[in-house]
């Protein structure tokens, strides 16, 4: 194995775990019959999109115009955008709409004029529908609006309305598998309930495409949907397994760190990893506390155990204070390296914009390398 | 007045107001008679770090050993690294050191040992003092330890100790000038406290170094002290108002938005503006929720004021959902810009990694750029 040194923040990237967690989400999506467009926002990085490439996939999901255009110059040819539309970025769709085959969401009458009058190019159009979790989309009860909007688009020739779609990111507020299969069913059915209200003006056979890592990484078979988009499950992260998506062997990034003081008084490390490396992403601990990462061994060539007694307690723009448990402050040396395993690994990846495998010290960029 | 268009999430900066307040502390520094330190961590910028030459700036302060490179590409001679020496990057700072004058920071043994044996120029040395922060430095009581580092740097031909240098970051969970300045008061006393016992053992004349921004800002001169490190202060931000350290006319940075979604039921906005641009740094509000930055209206050149009902209440990875007062709702539409007043402006640019002049559409590069 080569040696690699580590002199600062360094987002370590588990190649193994990543294409294990890249082949199950696959292999699971083939089995179910449901296609698979995986969002690239977590790892942003065209090194990585090859991993999915190898395990079969060709279509993707990004979250910016920007994200869209980095990606279709790194050869994907069939991009959803999933976000709403921003009209001002009209120039930069239609260079886009020119290149590739590209999947755009419309949730209001608005902007869905702004298309009809300004697209140089033929897109497919999904339906964004809220089914729960209050960010954006049509509510799916709402028939008139549905309506009116999938009869706008097919007033367009540079349209084709493809489907409904749906982010249950309220998914991140629930436990474990019982409550996660939960709202993956309601999910599902309100947004079938919306297709029936669509097809009642005769639009046409209509997909359905739903898209978290929560949902998707516990459920064992995807039904009653067309496509599947979660993204985190790549890296996964302490969220994801606060949540009961994913088991610890399957975490595939963490930030190492050097250690640069340390307070036995307070039980505590200093390291050199803050606000700007992991982002304040947080989650409660079962003592009581907020948890910025949870902080593991280094071993050289891979990551220790989490302990519930061992996590990052608060961060500034560069410091992190790591709280210890008691028995183990006269373990640490200045200058060691600790592994810090993020609350969110979209954001860490996003931070610090590029990436390193664990097993080989390869560099991976991102697109904002 | 210049004409420049916005089609995605920009940082704007108010070249008028930045200055000024860069004025205003400067004067107050020059007033005081204490050397004026100012830390760039804030802005990360060359360009900005002119409008600091051009008020009489010449030493300055950085967090990094990377910004401590880049600022001295810029011309800067004098740099203090107020940060804990990371032993791991000893070839970067010998690097700098036989480029600039550089001054470091010292609070254990295991790192002035580093020092000792592989330092290969002169630097300048502080002892990292804590005075009730509690993240890094000796306890200002701690006489034993602060002895014992003072000897171990007299020991070694490169090191010389300059004085003794304190951060009160728990300044920030104060409220208004009252509360700031028993914290300034406090600090100084604390630092006066372990000079006298450093001075004990003969360590010649020391000086003493204080550098939060909210104590800085309120307090009308510097007594007792040789020289202040503030940094936000630049640009403010809504923590800074919201603990009293500066007026709505000082804020000087704001992220401009465009508005992607509208929900009239909700009285909320979609905006493209998320936790990759903003950060996820937050305040409570006087009703009680979180609060990722007030939204104000944007008027071409200038924002418009803050009201205490029209917030950003939730981030996404590129969404942020704004709540607004119920009236307004049918002021907004699908395309305009929304100005986000950022919580924590040190985060907001390093993630945006440049900035717009407001007065000219100009773009300030960053050390990220």
């Amino acid at each position: 194995m080569k040696r690699y040194s580590i002199t600062e923040p360094t987002l370590l990237i588990d190649e193994a775990r990543a294409r294990r967690n890249i082949h199950t989400m696959a292999e699971k999506a083939r089995c179910s019959g449901v296609r698979f467009r995986p969002h690239f926002k977590t790892h942003q990085s065209a090194a990585v999109g090859e991993w999915f490439r190898e395990a079969g996939v060709s279509v993707i999901t990004v979250s910016s115009v920007a994200m869209a255009a980095y990606f279709a110059r790194h050869g994907w040819r069939d991009i959803t955008l999933a976000f709403p539309v921003n009209v001002r970025q009209m120039e930069e769709i239609n260079r886009l709409g020119g290149m590739i085959k590209l999947n755009l969401l419309v949730e209001n009458e608005a902007t869905l004029g702004h298309l009809r009058r300004r697209l140089d190019h033929p897109v497919e159009i999904w339906l964004k529908v809220d089914t729960g979790y209050h960010r954006t989309g049509v509510w799916y009860e709402d028939a008139a609006t549905l309506q009116a909007l999938a009869r706008g688009i097919g007033q367009s020739p540079l349209m084709r309305l493809r489907g409904l779609l749906a982010h249950a990111g309220h998914a991140y507020q629930a436990h474990g598998r019982v409550e996660l299969e939960k709202i993956q069913a309601e999910t599902i059915s309100r947004l079938r309930q919306a297709r029936d209200r669509v097809a009642d003006i005769g639009a046409g056979p209509l997909e359905i495409s739903v898209g978290d890592t929560p949902c998707c990484g516990v459920v064992h078979r995807f039904e009653g949907m067309d496509e599947i988009r979660p993204g985190n499950f790549v890296f996964f992260d302490v969220m994801q397994w606060q949540i009961g998506a994913c088991g610890e062997e399957e975490l595939a990034a963490g930030l190492a760190c050097p250690v640069v003081g340390i307070y036995p008084q307070r039980k505590e490390l200093v390291i050199y990893g803050g606000a700007i490396h992991l982002s304040k992403e947080r989650i409660a601990n079962p003592d009581g506390n907020e948890v910025y990462g949870y902080a593991v061994p280094w071993r050289g060539r891979e990551w220790g155990p989490i302990s519930r007694w061992r996590y990052v307690r608060s961060l500034s723009q560069e410091h992190g204070i790591v709280r210890l448990a008691p028995e183990e402050v006269a373990d640490w040396r200045v200058g060691d390296l600790v592994v810090i395993l993020p609350v969110h690994s979209c954001l860490t990846v996003n931070l610090m914009r590029r990436m390193r495998v664990v097993e080989s010290g390869e560099w991976l960029a991102t697109m904002n390398s």
